[in-house]
């Protein structure tokens, strides 16, 4: 017998090139953290699903049993169950899209989408372009496909044109292949800012002269607080755009329901990979998010989230305000996410183990960049924990700040720092969130 | 606006290299002929689930929302329910496997296990090694990656291990990376046969001797007729082997919960990889099964799914015996499939929309090999139609090869045929499958 690469893996040798990037991001670990009761967590992005009457959900069950039994507990199609479909049209009309039933892929939450766009577009040494900060995990799937990430500065408006037109303008001058880019447009994950209109219709303006593809990536759209962002980028744009969908968010992730819509000749490849990858996805969890869409108040639904989130990042602001308050910090106006810098001398990263021993926990900004970015940032998310538990994270999270900042300011080689560069450093740092 | 590519996809210069390998298969064109009701479908793979009392599953169901509904309705780990991971340790001991609750990883369907290895192993260029016959969309993920498929041979006893020595040895006299060995060892599909006790000890030798991983394949295995398969290979062989096994064929397929069983260092990374896909696989779908292995005499219920299938094996073989005497075809003695030989001057794909015509479907024998084999074989699938159903359906498809022969024997260029010549067509090949 050989034994090839390394004395812990037998078939080091054997993997791929692409698996050479597939290593455990930062957030996996402070999942294991976060799950300790003791500990506050700001750091997962879990929807409060305690807050859907659980009865609304068995009663979906029982009736498509009832029902429809024998096509839940049985393979089906690859593009997702027919009547679904259509529902799912009503969903996104809220957010001004028109589609037909035949554009829309159901898939095993909008992560899976995501994978299937990838691995339908992603040569080894592509480029995808994306807001900085981004998604984690669509970090992390672009990465498995051997593609590089470039990021494009935000503001409170979300992605900047301009900066979007130098990125492009430089890699196209490298010779790079851009393959799409990838955006939240409404409540970003992890930066809470909504594209505003006008960006909108800039930003496809700029994609579309330079023939990218934008993949827009919508799971927070409904999660609105007090007036709806703007329409989905999909709403103006049916060839151009991708649009991902998701009920993880306005009903419940352990289904692990999502779906695209894609242009005609896209849908049909996302299909047959779809099939590639599961099969077909499951009948059951498809027909019973059906029901429920069929017999209960959905959007009633969507409005009681709507109501416990608000409340949540309510909870959140103010006590940044009353114990943070000169840091800065973005104001999301729906979602899950609130994105704080911390003075440029302060790492998140390296500051998280005293974070937990304080009993509070975040994610670190560097999750969110693919080019060691985010360094003095942490996202902080307000979805899971109740506004008690929120003020007090914070709270132990203002002690570990100050802390900080007294550890450094005793220890520093330059001798403590004044009054005026402490105050200094405290002072809010421009808009940019690049 | 720049347009590259063919007017009717826009972003057709934009796909990845290996989405040119990703077409519809031969089965998914059957799947909708084989949806009317009047048409007997041999083609599928649909596994019986009314075989199932529904009151099993809603009751599992229930329990689940009323005691761990919370935790049914969030994202969960990226390996899997632990719990559902202990019960399938029970499982796969039925087949003779001991493994830790950490090797497993549990999957959207044995599918996206089977999609996850091929993306941890599989560069371009790569070769798979299987039998030919082989399951048809395991051949559609090898070469979504790009990957190409060397068939192996197989007899009754299935893979023929001299053949995959020769096959080896020309792959790496051609300087050709082999990456794994892909194998459904217990009741094949398409080809219905099981390879041996001593055949699979011989095999996993061989695959030792050349540094193959094998990825062994079993949904099948505890679908036995009258006496268990051999047990599996896996538990024999914790290091070279990963192990899939499904739910969809014991169960349910509607749920979508598979599993794969790997070494540690690849476990690790097929967890990665799982994350990176679909989050989490469902908690929902897992929590269910759960707690329907907890409470239902699920043996039992195996049982159950045994006896319907063995009666629709007997009522294929007989109904071939009936009208097709002169022709071969394997002998199952679990599973879904029976694999038919024609003689070799007719053509199963182009014989199948004749076959449609007089209401009887099956899938041609070519969707099985990479290298266009199989033209004179075809799948007959027994496990969804009623045993009526099946007889009728091989009274149809006797009816079209008799046609068939009859045609050719009209138009042959050499005149008719002499009946001897017929005869001799007519008798049963040798019984190597390859």
């Amino acid at each position: 017998m050989s034994v090839n690469g390394n004395n812990l893996d037998r078939w080091y040798s054997h993997y791929a090139e692409r698996t050479a990037g597939l290593t455990a991001s930062e957030v996996r670990a402070l999942f294991a953290v976060a799950s300790r009761p003791e500990v506050v967590s700001l750091a997962g992005g879990m929807p409060f699903v305690s807050a859907l009457p659980p009865e609304l959900v068995t009663s979906a069950m029982e009736r498509t049993m009832m029902n429809r039994g024998g096509v839940a507990l049985q393979y089906g199609s690859g593009q997702g169950v027919p009547l679904l479909r259509e529902q799912i049209l009503d969903v996104m009309a809220l957010e001004g899209i028109s589609a037909s039933v035949d554009d829309v892929v159901v898939t095993t939450g909008s992560q899976h989408a995501l994978e299937l766009v990838a691995k339908l577009f992603l040569d080894p040494g592509d480029v995808v372009i994306a807001e900085g900060p981004s998604y984690v995990t669509a970090l992390v799937v672009f990465r498995s496909f051997q593609a590089e990430v470039s990021h494009v500065a935000m503001d409170e408006q979300g992605m900047i044109p301009q900066a979007l037109r130098e990125t492009i303008a430089n890699l196209k001058a490298a010779g790079r292949r851009m393959k799409f880019l990838y955006t939240i447009p409404s409540f970003q994950n992890p930066a809470g800012v909504t594209l505003s209109w006008t960006r909108r219709m800039e930003i496809l303006e700029i994609a579309r002269e330079n023939d990218i593809l934008v993949v827009e990536d919508n799971p927070y759209g409904l999660l609105y607080f007090d007036s709806p962002p703007p329409h989905a980028m999909r709403s103006v744009d049916q060839d151009g755009v991708i649009y991902l969908g998701t009920f993880s968010k306005t009903l419940a992730p352990g289904l692990r329901v999502g779906w695209a819509v894609a242009p005609h000749a896209i849908r049909e490849k996302l299909v047959l990979a779809n099939e590639a990858a599961v099969l077909s996805p499951s009948s059951f969890t498809q027909l019973v998010i059906s029901e429920y869409l069929s017999s209960a108040d959905w959007r009633g639904q969507i409005d009681i989230f709507r109501g416990v989130y608000q409340e949540r990042r309510d909870a959140m602001l103010s006590a940044l305000q009353e114990h943070l308050p000169k840091l800065s910090w973005t104001v999301p106006t729906g979602g899950f996410y609130v994105w704080l810098t911390l003075p440029n001398y302060l790492d998140s990263k390296s500051m998280l183990p005293r974070a937990v021993k304080e009993l509070v926990a975040y994610t670190p900004g560097t999750a969110f960049y693919a080019d060691g970015g985010g360094r003095c940032n942490m996202r902080l998310s307000f979805c899971y924990p109740s506004p008690d538990f929120i003020r007090e994270g914070i709270r132990r999270l203002a002690t570990v700040i100050n802390g900080e900042l007294e550890l450094l300011q005793e220890f520093s080689q330059t001798g403590p720092l004044t009054r005026r560069e402490i105050e200094r450093h405290y002072i809010s740092p421009p808009p940019n969130l690049g």
